[in-house]
């Protein structure tokens, strides 16, 4: 497997202005996210303060970083991460679509809008995941439950179908559902996971579930579930000011790191962490 | 006298970015330094890291700034500060050409190229100055040195030969000098000050000079020489990631608060000072 210098997840502002720095001093990285960037940004109706751009709509702001991306022939792998371990000297990253080896990591990723339900941290690996298509395979003969935030996780729930013989399906988005014939879709809000030492329970808006797994499919991976040991600090990650982690090589920026959440704010600290895993890489060479 | 809520200092693109905030912000304010913005940015040749803009020459960069500017009808008010004094409730601003006062204070005046000389930090206030205008008063009839970075500077040294018997000018830039008559230019590098309890002798590349004061007229004032009382850390403004720094309502921005020195990082640290400026004020405001 290739070993990058650097992986970069997360599309938004944070991370493009990480890449294009990292491209500039000649890396080898990957730009890990959805090529369609941040939806954040394309939704924004006009942001004005972000100096150079003056007032612009969301759109022309994704074109301007688009292009920006084109012009410095940086490519965006399309994935989607969902477990960062920090193996010593070098990093492996679980994805949707595959693994991946990197030297650091810049973590872009973003703040999902969503909180954690009641009872959800306590059971986050006994029976409560982030990931179906990791975990469908446990599940056979049994009972899930798909949480989806977005109809691009559709598919998790198909394939959770293919294992388990009862999935519950329940679309937070507003787009109609096309999933498979006997997967059961509910129109409700989870409000609540219980149970005993394992999940065995989604209390929604309108009922309560039974079930052997409970599958939350959030934009964003909270992200202390997607690197272990990582150190937060009021729901976000704690990093110093050139962007440091707890975790040597592992850097972080953007609205991950805390507010204001703002996009200059989010491009200047995706500069400082590209430069600092720059410095980072540079001292691992000379060892 | 007019109190203003904020007053930012310098008009690169950390300050820049903090006026664009502040104006969104609805707060009175004043942004402070010169119109043509920062020389820095105006002399780069290419920019390829600002996301956004593409890669850019520092001419297009200055000029989307001043376009931002004058679309959210920001204008610069043409000074140079020398002082800043917290008072307490507010801070005082000495300018060249006046004096101001505001409520909050973002410091965004970049790092001066030059470092001090060996012998004048022990000597600020004691035989060395950073302001001709402010103190030529005090040097009728004596003897001074005028140290220049910038042709702009020249008046200041026209202003001092009003008082002093005699006046050395030792320009450390490329273009021509014109000043009064009388006033000695000598083409020298100023290398080291000396003196006892005050300062009195200058000594430079080619010899030394006996004088009663020194004047040193960098681009930037050294913060800490600005600001009495102001912390710093390494030679920059020590800032938490707030950008507030151990005077309650003094922020900094930018190249000041340490490197990298990056448009991106400077911009998305504006951002993130007039925030907290903001924050700040409002609880002023309740208080």
């Amino acid at each position: 497997m290739e070993r990058y210098d650097l992986i970069i997840v997360g599309t938004g502002p944070a991370g493009i202005s990480a890449a294009i720095t990292a491209k500039i001093r000649k890396k080898s990285f990957l730009l890990i996210g959805s090529a369609r960037l941040s939806e954040k940004v394309q939704k924004a109706h006009t942001v004005s303060n972000y100096p150079g751009l003056g007032p612009v709509g969301g759109e022309q702001m994704q074109k301007a970083f688009l292009d920006h991306l084109a012009q410095m022939e940086i490519e965006i792998t399309e994935d989607k991460i969902t477990l960062i371990y920090p193996m010593g000297e070098y990093f492996s990253l679980q994805g949707m679509n595959g693994m991946y080896e990197s030297r650091s990591i810049i973590l872009a990723a973003g703040m999902a809008p969503s909180r954690m339900l009641p009872g959800e941290e306590p059971m986050v690996g006994r029976g409560v995941s982030y990931c179906a298509t990791c975990d469908a395979p446990l599940y056979k003969g049994k009972t899930a439950a798909v949480v989806a935030y977005s109809a691009e996780d559709e598919h998790e729930a198909d394939f959770m179908a293919e294992y388990a013989s009862k999935v519950f399906y329940f679309p937070q988005y507003k787009e109609e559902v096309h999933v498979k014939d006997g997967i059961e879709v509910i129109r409700e809000a989870p409000k609540e996971i219980k149970g005993g030492f394992k999940a065995d329970t989604l209390v929604t808006s309108g009922s309560e579930y039974k079930v052997d797994g409970i599958f939350i499919l959030r934009e964003s991976v909270m992200p202390s579930q997607l690197v272990p040991g990582l150190e937060m600090e009021e729901g976000h990650v704690a990093v110093k000011r050139d962007m440091s982690t707890n975790i040597p090589g592992f850097f972080a920026c953007g609205d991950i790191t805390g507010k204001p959440y703002q996009y200059i704010k989010a491009a200047g600290e995706g500069n400082v962490a590209a430069l600092s895993a720059v410095g980072y890489l540079d001292k691992l060479g000379k060892a």
